[in-house]
Parts: C-alpha cells; structure tokens; sequence
C-alpha cells in the first residue's frame, strides 16, 4: 500500500525509534517519574515561548476530552466546527469525559467555523432550560487542511472574552498549521488566546506520542488526575517521553511537517494540471480534497494506492514526512493514465 | 538505581523492541485494520484453548475499567480486595469509567478476598436504597504477591455463579501467576469463571502493551466503542499489536515470567538465610514483602538499590525478566553487611 | 394573568387536591410501600390492556431521561426530532443521564422526525468512530402540538425494527394525543412498538406527578435503581401515588384532555376568522402557533394574556384542563379590537 | 400502623396543606418563574441571618448529591461517617451526579466522625494515583440521632480549612438538631464553617419538599443548571415553594421539631424506667435505637406498631411532629406488657 489515506499510515521516524531504543537502558521509575519525563516542560516550554505544563498521552481522542473536561461541566457546551474530527470521529469521547457536555456545530465555510455563527451560538448563555457555553474547540490545520490566521484566532478569541469562554486546540497537524503560517509556536496558541493544546506528534513522525499543553499552568492540577483516573498514564513512561523530545530535538517536528506540507503541495500542482480532476481547496498545509473520475478512482485503488473515498466522489490525500517523491510521481502518472 | 521498586521500572526486552522495530516498515491502516493487529485474535486464542477478543490498550488501569464497565452501569457495585491496586492506585478509574458504581472492600487473608465475606457482600442485592453487587475483581497475582490457585478461584466463581455475578480479573501479572501455579492460561480463567481478563503485559517485558481477553465474546461489541470513547485506540495500532504478537512468540511471556519467578525466589531464600530479616509471605510469584532494619534500608538506598518502604517498616521488592544474578548478589551482600 | 404560556401555568385540578388530602390520613411506609402505591401497576396496566410497572417521579425531565437511560450507554445516541423538548429544553439531561451519549437531531416537517431522514441517521451503525444509534426518541403530543397518528408510529416502529432501536415516547401530553387521535392508549404505545412511555399528568391537572410506564417489564429493575439512584424517589411517595390515581379514576385525564383540545379548537377558529391573524399548523390538539401583528401582541400583553413570543413574531398558545371559555372570549376579543 | 419507623412516615402538617391549597389559585408561570417561589431566598436569608440562595428540590439525596457535586471532580473523594445515609442508603448518587467521585467511609464513636480519623484521611492529597479528597459530609442530626455540637463541627471546620475541603451539611433533620441545641440555624452552619445545607423539610411536616442552602452564594449558578439537568426543576414549582415559606412561617419548622424531640423524650424517659429494655445512647433529638426482647418486638408487631429491627436486635424508633402521647403511652403499654 501507498499511502495518502492519512498522515497516520505512516511508520515511526528513524529519529524517534532511535530515541526510543536509547530509552532502553537500565531501570527507571514509573508513571513519569523517570529522568526522560523530567525534561519534558522545560523543553516544551522553551519552544511556546512561556512556561508551560505538558501531559504525555497516546491518543488525540484522549488529548482532546481530557482538555475540553477541564472547561466543561456536565451541563455545558463546547462549541465546535460542525464536521469537526471531535463532533465527528471520536465517538463523542468529550460527552462521556466530561460526564454529559453536548457538543453545538457551529457551521462556516473552508472547514472553519464562522464567528458570526459561533457569536450567535452564545445565544443560549443564561437560559436556564439550555446547555451553557463554556468553551470552543479549535481544530489547528482543521479536518479539510484549511489553517486559521493568526487574525483568525485573534476573532474567535475575542469571542471567547467576550463570553467567558475557554478555548482549545485539536493540534493533530499543529505542526503543519505552523509551518503553513510561517509563524512561531506561541502566535498560534497563548497569545491567540488558546488555553489548552491537544499537541500531536503521533502523525507527523511519532509511535504514539500525543501530550496536553498547557498555557493556564493553574490547570495542571485536575488535569493530571483526569489523566490518570482516564487510564492514560503509562508505568513505562520514559519512552513516551523519550518520543516527545525526540520530536522537537534539532526541529525535526519542523522539518517533518515542512516536508509533508511541501510533497502536499508537489502532489496538488500536479493534480491541478491535469484534465478531469479538481481540488476543494487552496492547499495550505498537508491535506487535500480532489475529485476524481470513477475510472481514476479505480485504477488508483488498482495500484494500491489509498485514499479516503467519500459519497460526493471527492477523495482526500494526505502526505506526511515519509510521503516520497516517487511516490507522489506514481499518483501522478496513474491518475493522468486514466485522463 | 537497581529496580526492586516493581517490574514496571525494568525496560523493554529485546525481542519486543526487535518486533517494533520491524512493524516499522512501510504503510500501514491506521486503528487495528493493519497486518499485525489482524493476527492478534487468533493467536491469543490459541493460547486460551477458546475463541477470544482481545482489545489492545495501553494501560492496566484502562483495561481493568473498561473491563469493569462492561458489568458495572452507575448504580451496581464491584466486590474488589480491601487493599487491590483497582480501589488504592487508580484514583477511582472504574468509578468514572462506569459513571458511578462503587467498589465494595472485601477484606481477607494474604492479599486474597475471604469467600465468605464475599459472599456477606451479596446480602446487598434487592436492597432497594443500596448499590447492585454485580461484578467481582479478582488480582492474580495479587497485590501482596501471592497467587490463587485454581481451587479457590473456582469458590470465587460459585459464589458469582450463585448471585449472578461477573467476574474481571486483574492480570498485570498473570504471567508470574501462571509460572507460580504452572498451570494452562484457560484453566485460571474462563474456565475458572473469569468472563474478562486485564492482561498485563508491560510490566513481564513489553514497552506499553495491556489488552482486554474477552471470553465471552457477546461483549465485544460494546467494549470496542467503549475502548474508542476511552481514546485507548492507537492509530499506528501496529506497533501495540506487534508488542502483543511477540510477548507471546516462542512463549517469550512464559520464558520472561519464569525468569522473574525465579529470581525472586533466589532473593528470598538469600533474605531467609539472613538475619534480622523477615518474609511477610511465602514468596510464590516475583514479589515478596520484606522487614529490615532502618540500617539496612539506609544502606540500600546508598547503594541505590530502590524498593517501596512502608510505614510499617516492610519494604516491597518485585523482580522482573531483567532482574540478574549479580543485581541480586549485590542486594544480598548490602544487607548482610549491616545484619 | 391568564395562562396561554403553557398547560403548566394552570394550578391542580380539584379531584387531584382531593386525593392529596384524602391521602393525609395516618401514617404509611415511605418509599412506595404505602397503600396506595400499590395499585399503581395495576390500574396503569388497565389502562395500557398490558401488564406495566410504574415508576412515579416528579419531571418530565426525569422521565425522558431515565427511560432513555435504559437504552443508551455512555457510546450510544439517541435520535431525536430537530427541535424536541429533550433536546432543547432539558439542558442536555439525557446526557448526563446516560453518561455522555448524544443527540442526533431528525429534522422532519410538522414537528415530526421525517422516516427517509431518521432511516439515513442509522448510516452510523457499525462505523467504528462513530457514537451507536441505540434509540429513538418521539414526542407525542409533539412539541409544535401536531399529532403521530397510529401509521406514522408504525413506520418509526419498522426503523427501530431495522436497526435494532428502542423506542422512548416523551408524553408530557400524552393524553391530549390520545383524545385529538380518538384511540386507546394501547394503540399509540405498545402496540405501536414504544418501549418505554415518559406519561405526563402534571400539565393535565395534576400538581407534580409523571411516571415512567415500562411495557418491557424485564427494564423495570434496572429503572428502579437509577430512579433512586436519581434522587427521585419521594420518601413520603404516598401523595405522589395518589396523584397517579385520581387522574385516571373515572377517565379525569381523558375529560380534561378533551376539555384543553375543544378550547384550542374554539381558540384557533376564533383566530382563524380574525384578519391579520394567522396559525402555523391545523391544530391537532391543545397547542397552537400563531402570528399576530406587533399591536396584538402588545395588546395581549397590556390585558395580561401570556404566550411565549418567539423572535419570528409567532406566539404560542396553550390551553389547558383549567382554560375557560370567558379567558377565550376575552383573549379573541383584545386581539379583535387591534385587527 | 402506628408509625415509629420513620419521622417520614407521618403525613402533612395541616398548616403546610393549608398552605398549598392556598397556592392553587389561577395561573402561575413555571419553573420557579411563580410569585411564591420569588421569596424563598429572602425568607431562608433571614433565617440564616446571611443572604443565602435556595435551591428547592424533592428528596434528600438530590439535596445531598447535587450539592457535594458542587465540591467534587470525578477524581475527587468525600470524606463521610462510615455508617452514614449518604453512604449507605442513597444508592451511591454521590458517585453519579459527580461522575464518579468516591465515599471516604471515617469512623468514630456516636455516630459522628472522629476528627482525628478525618485528618488522617487526607494523608492521600496529592498522592497521584489515588483519589483526592475535596469535600467534607456531615450530618446533622446523625443517623444515629446524635447531635454535632457547635465546638465539634467548629474542629471539624478546622481540618476543612487546614486541607482546602468544603462541607456539605445532610440536614434531613436539622430542625431536630436546632432544638436539641438550642442555638440559632447560623451557628450550626456557615459560622461553622458548613458551605452548603441539604435542609430536609419532608420529615418534619412537609409532603415533598427539601432545599439546597448555599451560603457561598457564588456556586449558585452552576448548582441552578446541575438541579435543571438532573430533573429537579419542577415546573408548577409554586406548590413546592409553598411550603417551603409555611414550613417557616411562624416558626412552624421549630414547633415541629421541638414536639418532636419532646415525645422522643417522653418515650426514652418510659423505656428507660423498664426493666429488660436498653437504649444505646443518650436521646438528643428525635430518634433512639433501642434493646427488646424478642417477645417484646412481637408484641409491639402485632400491636400494629412499626420500628425498624436490626439483626442486633435494637429497633430504630424516631418520633415526629405527629406523634400524639397516645402513641407514647401505647407503645409503654405494649412493652411493659412483656417485661
């Protein structure tokens, strides 16, 4: 299989697996208090510019509920793009961390939710038979490979304020969100107002290395005992966070995603020369949306290469860090064949 | 440090991290539907002589609670050992995980419920105001590391036969259990009762591997969405599903378990022969608790040999498949010192 | 004021105050094991020409809530009409009830979930990521105050069949459904495939009494437990069990129901032949929308008429056991003298 | 049945019927929106002598489990007498409307809390894998019908202060610990340090009627949205209010209570002087547990008069408003008859 299904087909990178073997040296305490999971804030927190608490976990599902449960109480809402990877493919995984909270879809266009639409969801703040807003979740690159503008963020944060909001960040693909703005760490998160990051590295080069990062450090607190009665903290803890310094080690999350976003973009232009195919979307970071014609959809499956196929007859394609260019030249050539 | 603190401070063996290694290969599908995850059923099949399913997750706290939630809605309660790991060291996962039950404290002799005061426990049931009994978890090994041998857990079994009750066994270690009984895997479980096993395997030798070994299969259903409303589902599922393939290739898990057994029973017959030293228990599996004098404690912790001191003054010592001759000659010969 | 705001802006009817009162005799076992919560099941099961158990509480909230609590684990989502009272009004309880499971909104015109549309909603069985359609959820007497007739209950009945769905009815009025449709409870409940039914008394003459009636007498247990385990069971539940009596000796409900429809229906034809006034909906029961110009409105208002006012300009209106035929008079005599 | 079960197994004060009665007069809007439930704060702050929010609710154990929700996080633990009702009797609600907090059980003599356990309860903060203790129960009058003095809840408000715990107050019989105190309702509650009172009022005359007293009034608003969604929020309220007003209106609360204790007094004085028949404790309120025989429990059986019987052989026999000294002097009769 060649594989454009998603980011997460990919294997583990040679750097990370090297951590990992490293990690495998002699005895170390459990459940992070190991001399790897020691370094993580301080590292972490050089790179976000400000000192900040970071929880190792291994799923964005996890990362996600755990941090929106700090913001919801049973009776709340979070309010969320609506075909959001929350609302949508994570088995409504906020409703049972946070013991009830409902989700609200907040419609807009290029997978981004409108702040008009989301200002008039606030509505319900106050009416005493409703859900209460309490937060909004922010996906950073979103489900369709758009990415929010640091002005972006900056209008959804003001709504925040302006409603005593909390506001959290799916970062699956943070670090192709990044690299797509050609901005620092700390412009798309705390000083746009992000409370808490659902930071993944899993996708872009990682086993299974997600972690909670978090700008409001008073929050730590719960959220470490959230994590633990969740199940999510591991006795063999070092090499998690072995993965997780690994990652940011010589700026290889960086090169990883600038690597993803530039095959992305290798793959989008020649697509977009070709007769009969038509993408969604500008591509921004390492997502797109193409439509294809049955028979290029058929020959592409032929040859082993995988893609979601959705009911519209659009197919999305991801690359990651491992994504080649013979194997983007192969895509090519398989789709112009069928022309 | 040397670790006697628990096996989980041991690393990874190498034959495991040979099989990460070599998932790491190419494209896979992401959340169980790769290769290896696809084998993982049969094989743990073959080992329980019946048709199983087995859900691979990270931690024992998350597959001992979402076992316990499969049996458990808010009002039931589960009978658990006075002092088990699931009621003292998981903050109360299975309470959250079932958003509500109780766990109900059985004391008993040797770190194993009293069958009848398990069965005093029941008097609950019809009781209009109170919680439902409707599950019993079983540890094997136990907490204080001791083992139940077959007979037992069949008394065990009649008592949830006769108040229809289920039954969840903690199996962090019940590989040393297995060795210590030397007995078939299917004759300490479903063919003993047991109708869900939390398997450990990361502290007998894998990076973070644990899974849940469904006997009764009807219940597969429900605890695949309960694992993924959980965020317990990998996306790079491969690199779980090899560590669980391998643990059990060439009865490595077996080899691993026999090992450790082994040497705590060198480290005990070293520590009887000693004096001013006392077992709390005869030693059956890989843990033992142990009375030192202060100087003695102080000497092991100078010569960075690390183990769990209690109030009591008893210190608990675990070996692991990495625990060596010369780690446990050393121990022995700090102590004698100061004998 | 004059209540038209709702069917719970009217006080007790005076055979319910009298069965309290009657009920305040001596003294008798709490917690439903007084005489008369005794005869609750079976008169219920009278009514219903089916063995039922009643399970008495205090809300409609708490009625649709533990009913659909029995059909939805915290993976599971119910389908709901777009605009229902259990998901707009109940601030997500069915959420907390059932620990996390969510809502899907059915959109359907007249109030009423269209079939091709809660058939389409069933597309998520089986998706792996996805929460579970467990259950349905139908408004009877439905909250725009049109009607299920007996087919349209049939065809939802035959969804539910495919898909391995229960179904929940929300009848908060249930018993002006049953007067404007002329059949017997049986035809609209059981025999239409409804699991379990939320009966509402309170808003048809009684001061605070609604019931979960159980046609599958095997949930009943289970209901019990959550219903303690609620807060719902009143320690002096005498005087709710009396309530639950007398609204159905000598058919009370069924006379008052009758008595809130004829005054809806003088009402809306009363409104009907007014200029500038217009209803939404044929009126089926006790409820109407209606669109009156602004100085009707303040007209109303000024005469100290209530009705909710929504942002569209439509109000509505609601009669009940209480409303007399001066209030209706009165009522179409100020919006007249503003035609 | 003459009724010493229970105080709930008397019926209405007349003047709480009254009062009701009185309220069903025209139309009222619903969900505390009514004229008499605008005064209830008001009314329970002079009560208080502080300016207090009340939450009316229809059981104890909503009263009970929605205000500990207030303190306790799913990782949370409450600290409660071993033996108390919200451990033993209320099916484990706590646990469910907080999402899995646990129960502390903490002994202690007479049916109180020893403060000295207590403290050693919260050696467990901030151990990370173990629930966290946040919140204090108390009740007031005890289960065993003893009374926390002023100088005992100011030791306890200590430990609370000392730990960063909140407490809640189960005051199911509060009214009975006023009078036995003799004190003024703030001194036995914020000025000791209680932060929020379940106040019972069935028991002691009402039908249905209990509140949540906060006197730390900025946790109103989260409690008013936990009471809606859990279906507590009753929507012809009026009726609840009403007696929630008569219950204190010329001071009925204390004259009930003050009976109560009287006859509680009267029998203990005659079964004191009996030979053969033991009472457990000192009688400061309105129950007692008392030693008969066996052939004085079947006298008092057939007698028609009711006590709970615990397999020790003590009965429970609590008196009420409605206790008549005919009552009294029977219930002598019957026993002496078999000394």
């Amino acid at each position: 299989m060649t594989g454009f299904v998603s980011d997460n087909v990919s294997g583990v990178h040679p750097a990370i697996l090297d951590a990992i073997i490293k990690a495998n040296s002699g005895y170390q305490m459990p459940y992070g208090a190991d001399d790897l999971s020691k370094l993580v804030d301080e590292r972490y927190s050089e790179i976000f510019d400000k000192q900040v608490v970071v929880l190792p976990c291994v799923t964005g599902t996890a990362a996600n509920s755990l941090a929106l449960a700090l913001f919801t109480k049973p009776y709340n809402s979070v309010s969320v793009y609506a075909d959001s990877h929350v609302y949508l493919d994570e088995c409504n995984a906020p409703g049972f961390f946070s013991g009830g909270a409902r989700q609200v879809r907040v419609e807009g266009p290029n997978g981004k939710m409108d702040p008009a639409k989301l200002d008039m969801a606030m509505a319900l703040i106050g009416q005493r038979q409703s859900t209460q807003p309490s937060a909004i979740s922010v996906s950073q690159t979103t489900e369709l490979g758009t990415v929010y503008g640091v002005d972006e963020l900056q209008v959804i944060a003001g709504i925040a304020r302006k409603y005593g909001q909390r506001i959290q960040m799916d970062g699956a693909r943070f670090a192709n969100a990044l690299i797509a703005l050609n901005c620092q760490p700390a412009d798309i998160t705390w000083k746009a107002g992000i409370d808490v990051l659902a930071f993944g590295a899993t996708k872009n080069g990682c086993m299974a290395a997600e972690s909670i990062v978090i700008f409001d450090t008073d929050l730590a607190v719960e959220a470490r005992y959230r994590l633990k009665q969740s199940g999510q903290v591991l006795s063999k803890q070092r090499f998690l966070s072995a993965q997780l310094l690994a990652y940011v080690d010589n700026d290889l999350w960086l090169a990883n995603a600038r690597h993803a976003n530039a095959q992305a973009a290798k793959l989008a232009a020649g697509l977009s020369a070709l007769e009969g195919v038509a993408l969604m979307h500008e591509v921004s970071a390492n997502m797109m949306f193409v439509k294809f014609s049955d028979r290029q959809i058929k020959a592409l499956q032929k040859a082993g290469i995988a893609g979601y196929v959705y009911d519209d007859g659009y197919m999305r394609l991801v690359c990651s860090w491992a994504s080649s260019d013979e194997e983007i030249s192969r895509f090519l050539a398989v789709v112009q064949d069928q022309a």
